[in-house]
């Protein structure tokens, strides 16, 4: 018998790549439970869902399961080796709790970066020359706001740092080398994969110091929440932007708020919140800000390349025991999860 | 007595450069008329501008003058020699009475490409990506529209047909390498200085029936009017994007709207209109539509550009008997202008 794969968010784009990919090789079920309960319970012999090996999710609302908690991942029966998730942000899994139970947890990192970079660019030149404002104002029937180049600049020869140069980070100091625009960037560590014209800054402090821009592109873990926070943006060059697509609780919304305000920060980009899809209200205030409902990876090209991303990895594990993007904390920490990758 | 020299809008961001430009060789009379009739009885033998040999403007609000039509060109006196006109696009002034008055008349080209360009690319991620519906539909606190994705895509890899390789379509064929997008041209000559990247077609139904995106940067003149009307908006590939950031009337307003009504374009960006500042309300009507009022050069840095440039122009004119940026008409017809170009 063919091992059971479930698919567990609606498959939007790739159909026939659900087909091509795992057709031959798997038992494909779609995931059809109204709730968190009765999904747990078809594990049962004989369930709908009984010897399922691996599982394809996802962040979209058409998951009637939630994010896969420590509760929910406890719940799995043993027989589930590898969870594909869709995304390059993976903090809707616990990840511990998915080693501690021998699982497998893999991401769709290198197909988010093209069109996650590409929102970054977008809040970049919005908020930098202000179109967003432009456009409400002409909607509004008053053409231009009066007053708008006081804080407009073109995007040329100015500075663009980026927090945490990853995948996302790198393909956005791609885009705006067609400018120039100077990259300077501070992670961890040095990024061996960065070209030259990314200059690396040990000290966060001077990074900041030199910013026209701030784009952040850290994952969320707990060490991340709250990361740029009131000492940061105060060690920001007064008037620089902020721009966030990773994830709303990677900036203190309420530090954000106050430099806002009294305009330390003169303008931000945010393309994700603390609690989506709930937005504060007190951002909607200030007509210098853009904001989009996580629009990251938000078109047809990308979404259908990390769902084959995403399915790819489970073929990659039923077919040779390995996929492909097993997350960071399993490559870092060298963890040898213990499970029987021999099928 | 040093030359004198009007300037008839306001500068912005340049007012130390008028005087480091102009101080030491000219008389500089900053005009306050409050009309198109005071203005020209002020060139009387005693009047305020009386001998005037240069002038400065460009198309803003802050003159009272209006556009410099046949009429306000051919009541100037003899003594104007050189108008240097701040902005590319310098239809509002009538080149045709220049020449036959003897005046030279200036623009300011490479100072726009870098602003302008920049306009055409945030329309594009704007329109291919979807993001100004997206942001509308958050600030109404619906957070994400459904459906989106039906529409949008990624940048890279699509074809951006150029129409008109000009300073401006040549810069916004630099920024979308990094994508990078395939770019191909439409001009009435092949661009001698187009890079390889930048695919000629002499044959605009070619061009067009490949273009994912349009972007229309063809200067207004008499042939130009309704250049981008039913014939070839209907002759694009169905579903593309047209971007506008030249001027509105180059494209046949109607035309675009039954386009867009009937999908057959998927979406528009437009920063021109033809008659700014008044907006065609029925464009306000389709959501897949970007909308700016012509933001092309607006921020503080290229503003003071654009104005040093034109103070430039008036300058090499006033110690040279040259300037530079003389337009096209000029340039192209080898008009001699019967002007005593030795002062």
């Amino acid at each position: 018998m063919a091992p059971r794969v479930l698919i567990c968010s609606t498959i939007v784009w790739a159909h026939d790549d659900v087909k091509s990919l795992l057709g031959d090789i798997a038992e494909v079920v779609y995931v059809d439970s109204p709730d968190r309960k009765s999904f747990l319970a078809e594990f049962k012999p004989g369930g709908k869902y009984a010897g399922a090996i691996g599982i394809y999710r996802e962040n979209s609302s058409s998951t009637k399961l939630g994010v896969f908690d420590k509760e929910l991942i406890e719940g799995l029966p043993s027989s589930v080796k590898w969870i594909a998730h869709n995304g390059a942000g993976y903090d809707p899994v616990d990840v511990h709790a998915c080693i501690a139970k021998g699982i497998y947890l893999s991401n769709t990192p290198g197909a988010v970066d093209d069109a996650t970079a590409t929102t970054a660019l977008y809040l970049l030149l919005s908020t930098l020359r202000q179109y967003s404002i432009a456009e409400r104002s002409l909607r509004a029937l008053k053409w231009k706001p009066q007053g708008l180049n006081n804080i407009s600049h073109d995007i040329t020869g100015r500075t663009l740092a980026i927090l945490g140069l990853g995948g996302i980070g790198l393909r956005l100091a791609e885009l705006v080398q067609s400018f120039p625009m100077r990259v300077i960037y501070h992670s961890r560590n040095k990024n061996p994969k960065a070209p030259s014209y990314c200059e690396y800054f040990e000290n966060v402090d001077d990074l900041l110091a030199q910013a026209d821009v701030l784009s952040v592109h850290v994952p969320l873990r707990p060490e991340t929440v709250g990361l740029v926070g009131e000492e940061w943006i105060r060690k920001l060059k007064p008037k620089s932007v902020i721009i966030n697509t990773a994830r709303g609780k990677v900036i203190d919304e309420e530090a954000l708020i106050r430099a806002l305000e009294d305009g330390h920060v003169a303008a931000a980009g945010l393309d994700v919140f603390p609690n989506e899809p709930e937005v504060n209200p007190r951002l909607l205030e200030f007509p210098q800000v853009t904001l989009l409902p996580h629009m990251g990876t938000e078109n047809q090209d990308s979404q259908r390349k990390m769902e084959v991303r995403a399915l790819t990895n489970l073929r990659d594990f039923l077919t040779t025991g390995q996929g492909k993007d097993l997350v960071l904390e399993y490559q870092k920490a060298n963890i040898a999860v213990k499970v029987n990758s021999k099928l």
